[in-house]
């Protein structure tokens, strides 16, 4: 008699536990892509960090960095506070694709784990949307240390942003 | 040349992106399911809530709660205390499965995001560890509400367990 | 020529830091007391667990908590679940003291720092508001520990809540 | 017969609140300032930014910031990942303050809520150790954006740190 989504197949959480919270998503502005483009071109600081977009889909977002001498923290690693610009923004952009034409997003807040020191050549990052509501997105990004062809896992953050009209 | 394991392919983030945070966990101990059991037996608090252990893998843990009156807030749906009790104590359950013997998790911090009013009869929780450390165990937790056959995730949560011998 | 108001003199932190956050806050409904008391006799789970409002100001919520038997973790310690929903509630009632009359507020997430296993008789949460916004505010909650007549820091969280109106 | 010390008078909680959690904190390094201005001189990301610091004293640490246009995002106010960087960092050097000889901190998580938009041409930075343990400590930073003379609240973290031997 239960019928559950596939992806909310909470009486069996052994096979669906991973994916549990996806969903497909639907843009309400077409110009979907444009938007979101903009949002990393317009942002100094991104720029200046060397962060680029790589992936825009309804819902999602995925980013790339080359790492520079100047992203290190003292012990050589990939600045903790690097990788959160980056979580922050890609999960930003994850937001965007879900506005509508003439939104803007604002983050209100967010927390960020650091799995293991980001000892990388190149960081990729994945934006997703949890909850996209009228005026507050919930998504989460994971930031993956690159190197020597190997990645990994390096942070997780979860993003409140307010939705904005104009 | 590149060889990624099929859930770290963030070369191809469209595909991955969803499961890109899941590894296969090792049990150290072979009595971890055991071990579970008695840290919701043993806990007062959740079984004073009604708090039920329904699933127990390898770096997973599955809960739920039949809603009762006194679960409730002041707008009538779930409290948010009770949903984070639940969220807690499931990702530490799940952190609780990779152990040495005589081990123990203890709770350092957590952040709860709630996406919806749990307006349910029934709860179901996911915990699943994120990273076993040596010191430090990352898990998070997927609280659903369930209300005529339909379950919607409600809440999710980040937790940081400090690992004890002894 | 600078004139800081006295607990924002970023310019001599040395003296200022611990209370630099503190602004007075306004109340914008006279009856904020009778409103804040409701939030607490109407909530169940509240009730349910014993926690006692002592103190409302504007912007300000004081709580206490005498530590029963089920309100035990595995290892004796109060349940962190019990002192997350102190500190959430708490939280909701210091920020309810400055709604307009007719608004309410809902926790749209929190973050918990344990900071000390809370082996107590009593326990006693203030809440306090650090920026109130007309759709979303922002408060901390601190919980004591209380034992032998000595007072100990256990746990501090930080709530983003929602402001409905209606 | 209760004696409570000054500020954790959780009995009168109407007056003490703001300051609740302030201890006085014993530093163990004798040389805990030039250990806490080398961590900032040896972080490439922080003098890539800009981020000077300003006070060092046993369990705290300020730090200031020329806003630059390169700090900016999409719409003028600096960018997130800034101020999550500065917060982070200044923290680190408030737990760095209470290290022994020979230890280092690493971030393991923080959470940042952001209070207003910091249009500001200058930041100024607090970070105040809440709890300095054995392995973890715990942090709280406050950023104050500040222009034309005026100095606001933009954000506040509170941050977990690993305390590492060597």
């Amino acid at each position: 008699m239960f019928q559950f989504p596939i992806f909310f197949d909470v009486l069996s959480p052994r096979k669906s536990r991973a994916c549990a919270s996806v969903q497909s998503m639907q843009a309400q502005n077409p110009e979907f892509r444009e938007y979101v483009r903009k949002i990393f071109e317009s942002a100094r600081f991104i720029s200046h960090l060397g962060i680029e977009l790589t992936d825009i889909e309804a819902g999602t977002c995925g980013t790339r960095l080359t790492v520079r001498a100047e992203h290190a923290q003292q012990d050589g690693v990939v600045h903790a506070g690097v990788i959160a610009t980056m979580a922050d923004h890609t999960a930003g952009g994850s937001a965007g694709t879900l506005l509508r034409k003439g939104q803007r997003v604002l983050s209100v807040e967010f927390k960020m784990n650091y799995l293991r020191p980001a000892a990388a050549t190149e960081l990729r990052c994945n934006g997703t949307v949890l909850k996209a509501g009228r005026t507050l997105t919930i998504a989460e990004s994971e930031v993956f240390a690159i190197r020597n062809g190997e990645s990994k896992l390096a942070a997780k953050g979860t993003f409140t942003l307010a939705v904005l009209d104009g």
